[in-house]
């Protein structure tokens, strides 16, 4: 096997560090999360951190780059509480991945793309139209991380809207029938199928 | 589509809650996580919250139960200050998600398992052998979070072993070329394989 280390890391061109990186924890989630400002602005971006944190109560955090376009995301959610949470499917992998272009803050990129957005409920926030998983989510708290300036958000789901066909008698949410993403690196993308459930596990008998 | 709000969730059998929300994220990582304790047992755990949370320095994150199995893992990382985090791959499925059984601290996974534990460099923590992807991590901090007392655990990449034919030219992981996993819900395992990569996004003309 080959064998990169520390000071490799260290010392390889910025780009390649950042796809390196980027791979190293495995499949991510792919997001788009839905905001809007106090001016009306609505503003959408891709996401690929967010996790699963509780179940009780319905915990879920992702992770913020302070000064980046996801800026936008961040002031949003401070000052209106709420934001979605929207899964990317099959076909709108390249509007949702080009929602990670920088765009200022006045400029909607529900405007720049076939990406349309919805609301519903009441809730403030927009939703992605179509997106086959939809999550109403509620700003909980946050934590700054020390060791490089990046932010937890962590929120609690408020609400879910989904197609019904999804949804097992068990509670599982099967992502391959909506044909939901995951994101490889920092561009990557992959339309996975289901292929087992293992159930709950028991220790074997010593 | 179907609406579950707050109240359902909150009224649901956990069980069912469980699997529900553990879905509602997406797509996930599929990890295994190798420590030893001081006393040389080691231990081995799937995880399937292993984040990205930057490049420079290259940092990883993951969300630990304090109640758990896992606390195994959070007890030796905070004894020895090392880890390792090795990928889930097609062959390993069965006998990785079989750690998730709750065994007691004096009983290694790599014996109730096929799994087997190797060491490199001089590196404290237990790899998985054979796993395509294996991450030698220190401990850099925790995060307790107050939100349902779980603890983000944060590492830093210290030395990657990877196959040579996964590694892109620009420092890309293709990680469906080592037919590595990802896990939705709790339980849920799949293959994915690479769709398409799109790129740095720049903004169009407006």
């Amino acid at each position: 096997m080959l064998y990169i280390s520390h000071d490799d890391i260290e010392n390889f061109h910025h780009i390649y560090r950042i796809n390196l990186i980027n791979s190293c924890s495995g499949y991510k989630s792919a997001n788009l999360i839905g905001t809007k400002s106090n001016d009306g602005i609505e503003n959408v971006a891709v996401f690929s951190s967010v996790t699963h944190i509780g179940s009780n109560p319905p915990l879920l955090g992702f992770f913020l780059r302070p000064t980046t376009v996801l800026r936008n995301t961040y002031e949003n959610i401070k000052s209106t509480g709420c934001y979605t949470i929207n899964h990317i499917h099959e076909d709108i992998l390249s509007d949702a991945h080009h929602t990670s272009a920088k765009y200022d803050a006045n400029i909607s990129e529900f405007d720049q793309t076939d990406l349309r957005s919805e609301y519903k409920n009441g809730f403030e926030a927009p939703f992605v139209k179509n997106a086959p998983l939809q999550l109403a989510m509620s700003y909980v708290e946050e934590y700054p991380i020390k060791a490089n300036n990046t932010i937890l958000v962590i929120g609690k789901i408020n609400g879910i809207y989904l197609n019904q066909e999804v949804l097992d008698d068990d509670g599982f949410i099967n992502l391959s029938k909506a044909k939901i993403a995951t994101i490889n690196g920092l561009d990557g993308y992959a339309i996975p199928k289901l292929k087992t459930r293992f159930g709950y596990q028991r220790p074997k008998p010593i």
